[in-house]
């Protein structure tokens, strides 16, 4: 790795770069293994640093071919050292590659075809990134973004989504425009909704996720039809936690709707 | 605020330093005012590093006696900076307080009420956090922890707790030991167990979390006597998620115990 590709890698850091470049970076074994394995995936990779044991033990695994040495792949492969990697990535201490990964070019589906989400303005990473997991292991296809919520190519997001951001397709645009694709099937987690509990969930439709710090904004929450809230089975005589965490909550209406 | 005194607050971000002071830091306005108006709390201030405007808004609000100026309260008021604030604590901006806070002793409570937890050597301060309000908010009054679980006076682990550590108590100790008050009534996550929308849940019970990379140890698991999973709705032809994030999965499952 030269010194201007470690700078090169360190720009990534910025979402300004990462949109210029329309790349972004994976780091670390197991999701550079996943990404390679992935082969219908939208994710290709266009740069491969790596270290010569890790090189040595894809090739071993099969992941890689055995004669693999860049000019026999369709993305370029730098030997690096561990040293190099983590000066050049987000991670402390990788021993293993950071890809370049060409950010794909996602069509938003005209109909839904299941349960989908909306996240209004979702600003910690770590909360976007479990977001992702979950929808993965509730069979969730696609998460519709506000443009204010937090960047799905931040490195923070993507490592908390443990790979699921594979698998589930992220979209960035207008809330209001998303919403339509519900056809009225429209939920949102508020405070006084009805019971999640004694809720009939329909087989598709949005389930719609406020900030961490406002919940849904008054605009959006009128044009939606189904107002649900977990509820907390605290004493009635202290005070007690005032919400959930919006993963959290989530995680809480999809295991209700999909037990349906 | 003394340079001494900044000193003696920045120590506080070592375990180690909080153990031999018996005592940890809270830091802001929000959990600040919480911790004031918590008066039945296990919680007491000894310390309390404020700034000349928030102390102001405190008394206009009641929360301190109008005529409060360190005499006549029973713990001692340090007019700060915001600057000092900043510089002494974890927060990057903290225009309102710094509290010195005791750590309480808790007693181990000799028969289960209700539903409690037991974290085997949970990690990250996030999950930890994240799971005390989620108790919370399930009306559970009991956490035990294992010694090896990350410790609830980090700054990380008390700021996600949202308020929650001051109502939920957290006890450290032998899990073993912990897990005999449950008298049979063990419930684990496990990813080969009884799916929890099946499950019959006790009122009374342990449900016990395993740490975020390997889940329950083998040790542990042969003492549980109810294995559940949460079922994954993903498409079977397909790679899929591997597991829930540890505080996601504590939730859905304290949502399903007490739908019962």
């Amino acid at each position: 790795m030269t010194n201007a590709q470690r700078k090169f890698l360190r720009s990534f850091q910025q979402k300004k770069v990462r949109k210029q470049e329309n790349c972004f970076l994976i780091e670390g074994a197991k999701i550079t293994t996943e990404t390679l394995k992935a082969t219908n995936s939208d994710y290709k990779i266009k740069q491969l640093f790596i270290t010569q044991e890790f090189l040595d033990s894809l090739k071993k695994q099969n992941v890689l071919n055995d004669k693999v040495s860049g000019s026999d792949t369709d993305f370029e492969i730098i030997l690096s050292t561990p040293r190099q990697l983590s000066e050049a990535g987000s991670l402390k201490s990788n021993n293993a590659a950071i890809a370049v990964v060409e950010i794909p070019f996602l069509t938003v589906p005209k109909k839904l075809e299941s349960l989908a989400l909306l996240l209004e303005n979702i600003n910690d990473p770590g909360n976007l990134g479990t977001i992702i997991r979950i929808a993965d292991w509730y069979g969730i296809a696609d998460i519709f973004c506000s443009e204010q919520t937090v960047d799905l190519y931040n490195s923070k997001t993507l490592s908390s989504t443990m790979g699921s951001f594979l698998r589930v397709r992220v979209h960035y645009g207008n809330e209001f425009d998303f919403l339509k694709l519900a056809e009225g099937n429209t939920f949102g987690a508020f405070l006084d909704g009805k019971n999640v509990h004694q809720t009939k969930f329909p087989q598709k439709g949005i389930l719609v996720i406020g900030s961490e710090s406002h919940g849904i904004s008054e605009k959006l929450g009128k044009e939606i039809l189904n107002k649900v809230t977990i509820p907390s089975f605290a004493p009635k005589n202290k005070e007690n936690a005032e919400s959930l965490n919006a993963a959290v909550a989530t995680a809480i209406i999809c295991d209700n709707w999909r037990r349906n």
